[in-house]
């Protein structure tokens, strides 16, 4: 059984998010009515360097207004998941990565929206060229041990759901895999 | 610096979902608008028994349109995090924990929405009473060994944020504290 779709209706179109209303009839039978939203999906890289080093960004956020500090990424922009992984690495670090392994897809909120967030574990990092966006100005780049960053993950330091999930899911790749 | 908040404005308001579009000033310094939904925040448990089986729980999730294996949870409904999990552990599940340790709280999306989502590790469990609500009829339980279940997180048959993270750092606080 499970939910059934009935109709869907465009409540908002806006920039970076549209609003939905759908006419379902629920697992019970009974009709109803669900609103989800739809964002761009979004990726996350953990790139790791020779010294198991990690690049971390801290920026400015709206909506808790507070920097925080996560994993390079963003939304995909309509490119394909690893495209969009290489050039948010690049363009918030300064690094290209040569090799890229899919660590995941995560959906951050589906009863809320569609949106996935793609995990990647970036290595063979050499100098490319930091471009930041212009809601991107503040950004900041930290190097941390991996250790370093899976404690700011434990005590709360990092708690956007694609780098909490990306960093534990790199730590037990790298702990299998040894020097991967 | 960072993003300057001028003004609110609620576009809609829903059952449980709200859209509201900000006037603000950008970290550039230009003026912008900045549209975020609100929803209710999140609970997760890892409910852990003695011979190290955790509880997941399948059902079906309307926006993928198919089953779904995640952890015990869902929305806080206005109580404290730590009674909802409590609740929803009950319903789902039919366990009661004697014994509730926070694991962290992480952010969904917090570019779109400020919810919270809480995860907990639940142990000294007995057994209590399910009850589940209307559109939870077809929801079944599952009893899985923890590596089980970090297995199902790798491969992609757990992919929810909140389950995702809560498995993963119920793993590193189990290895931690042998016998929690």
């Amino acid at each position: 059984m499970g939910w059934e779709h009935v109709r869907t209706d465009l409540l908002h179109e806006g920039p970076f998010l549209s609003l939905y209303r759908d006419k379902v009839i629920r697992p019970d039978g009974r009709p109803g009515t669900y609103e989800h939203v739809a964002v761009s999906d979004g990726v996350r890289v953990v790139a790791v360097d020779q010294s198991e080093c990690v690049a971390l960004v801290e920026d400015d956020f709206y909506l808790p207004q507070r920097r925080v500090l996560h994993l390079p990424g963003g939304g995909a922009g309509g490119q394909a998941p690893e495209e969009a992984a290489l050039r948010e690495l690049e363009e918030e670090t300064g690094v290209v990565a040569s090799e890229l392994r899919a660590l995941a897809v995560i959906d951050p909120l589906p009863a809320t929206t569609t949106a996935r967030t793609h995990l990647f574990l970036a290595t063979g990092l050499r100098l490319g060229t930091m471009r930041r966006d212009d809601t991107e100005i503040g950004m900041t780049v930290q190097w941390r041990t991996l250790d370093w960053a899976l404690a700011a993950v434990e005590d709360g330091r990092i708690t956007e759901a694609g780098s909490v999930s990306a960093l534990l899911l790199a730590e037990r790749a790298l702990r299998s895999t040894p020097g991967l």
